[in-house]
């Protein structure tokens, strides 16, 4: 490669935006300019990236001259119409949204897994699964790879900032608001006390509400059924069985899973765990009688997956019982995107 | 009937005491004397039961002498102690404990599912089963008579208050720690705001605590086989498959429950509600489209246990996902204790 490589970061300013932008200057640098793009709204901020400054340009086409690889951690609606407007410009786009991850024609893409799925990318746009498939499947890829997998289980406890900065501020205030109060004894207590949901269903603090995405067939939720399309994309496995229930719950950060993974073949704890402690981008915690399970908080800021309570289910000896837990925002978004990021700017290129 | 019978509620104080003594006042008054027992440090007390003051005396042998029916709401080892005494003194005994749960010769009992259970009682006890248990096993129980139940896969969202009243005010302690705090941003800032995590594993305030009960063989918890244990006995289904991971979540009361269900028959979603809505301390509130699911805050002190998010599996015709919620202190304990307490009550007695 005769110069490095231009990155652009589009939606600079958001939840994910800021945590890609730490991440920028904490990993080895094989960027030449870092261009930090969002909506002319939070055009002109200067955030620090690798020390420096960097003025936010707005969202045109302009913004994607001279830009090799672009990174876009925005809503669906917005990706769904810029990283066409971008891969048309020859810059190749890793895409955080939903817009493209089911599409054929467009790789997704989890490094530790399946990281050859990104040299074919006809449409120049390569896809990143949503935060909640980013907290199971390194692990779940790798047991696959060993035991082969046959159905998924999976119930989700979703944390707040899943719904970017308005869900976590949203919860940051209702808990201040029932902070010091006498909740959770009656009825509707929570509703009486916060009057403003934010973008959850029905109060989160001190609740669990079990519904994150949209509507679809069946009762279904988009991010219940988005767990199984991309279990099956990602690890090829398209005729896998998944069942997905998830579920927000008042944590900031860090989506936490209970999965269920039936297996070809039998499993023992023991090899399970040694498996896991094997595998790219996993650490395995997991000895209770010393407290020693994950826990969203002493996850939040982490780059790897964490598993713990391994356990072989009791009535099914091919089948595992696990709790995993993994930063939304880090390996859930801005990392899994820049380590995709990373991968194509690593590339041959003509010269 | 000659008189009416005579009730002692052991562990009048405790939380789960508290809620009996509530249903005690609301529900049809079938008790001759009710005798309010505790620890001897809570003797003297006068709680009012009934519309009147009614003065607590402490747990003893004589605290049996005339009593017909005895609801024990007290730690394993004080049922364990205690309930063999008044049982030896032609007491009948309702015991909330984990101490009888699994005896054979000690029925566990559900009335909405297993009711004739409670007939054959060779030790003169009668156990209730976990809170846990208790949030699904009566939807689960109507929807086994139909479809013929194979296998459960569950995983909860339990309330800090099934710690009892040490959970709950640690909950509200850490709850208001970190009500106006930035936490949750890095690793372990809950650690270093919340020094005693009370009787959780962890910190539990924002947080999630895949950790419930004790060690048992294999990495599972006491908590996660008790739901196994329990769902095979009240459903006389000794080969049930069962697997479970308990999880606390900073919720003051009323467990949640994401539970896969994989039946015999074919299901499908309509008909599953059908049967719901039919299933005695059943109710169905599932329209997700109109933010109609059940949420932990929207059920604590309601009687029956709620079910929404109901949907057939994508993959497997014969299964079906629901997510339950029961308040832990109610159905999950003092209402199932007073409801069998209710039925010995009514049952016919030599003269």
């Amino acid at each position: 490669m005769t110069r490095r490589p231009n990155l652009a970061v589009v939606g600079a300013t958001g939840a994910v935006g800021e945590v890609l932008l730490g991440l920028l200057s904490l990993r080895q640098d094989v960027w030449g300019e870092i261009r930090l793009v969002a909506s002319p709204r939070s055009a002109g901020r200067k955030p620090v990236v690798r020390g420096e400054p960097v003025e936010v340009v707005p969202l045109t086409e302009a913004a994607f001259d001279g830009i090799d690889v672009a990174v876009f951690a925005v809503p669906d609606v917005v990706s769904a119409q810029w990283a066409p407007v971008a891969a048309a410009r020859g810059v190749v786009v890793v895409d955080d949204s939903a817009a493209f991850r089911t599409a054929e024609d467009v790789p997704l893409v989890v490094p530790e897994v399946n990281a050859a799925a990104l040299r074919i990318r006809p449409r120049g746009i390569v896809a990143s699964p949503a935060s909640t498939t980013l907290a199971m499947i390194a692990a779940v890829g790798a047991l696959h790879a060993e035991y082969g997998l046959v159905e998924l289980v999976v119930a989700s406890y979703q944390a707040a900032s899943g719904e970017g900065r308005l869900g976590e501020a949203a919860l940051r205030e209702q808990t201040a608001l029932v902070g010091g109060v006498e909740i959770g004894r009656q009825t509707g207590d929570l509703r009486a006390v916060i009057a403003d949901h934010g973008p959850f269903a029905a109060p989160l603090a001190l609740n669990a509400v079990p519904w994150t995405g949209t509507l679809a067939d069946g009762g279904w939720s988009s991010e219940e059924l988005g767990i199984r399309d991309e279990s099956r994309k990602i690890l090829s496995l398209p005729a896998l069985k998944v069942s997905a229930t998830c579920v927000r719950i008042p944590v900031v950060r860090t989506h936490a899973l209970a999965v269920h993974a039936v297996f070809e073949r039998e499993v023992t704890q023991e090899h399970a765990q040694e498996i896991l402690g094997d595998a790219p981008g996993v650490v395995v915690y997991d000895n209770p009688e010393a407290g020693e399970f994950p826990t969203p908080n002493d996850v939040v800021g982490t780059d790897p997956v964490w598993v713990g309570r391994v356990r072989r289910a009791l009535d099914e000896p091919a089948a595992l019982d696990l709790f995993l837990c993994g930063d939304n925002l880090r390996k859930g978004a801005a990392l899994n995107l820049l380590q995709i990021a990373e991968l194509v700017a690593g590339e041959p290129r003509p010269a």
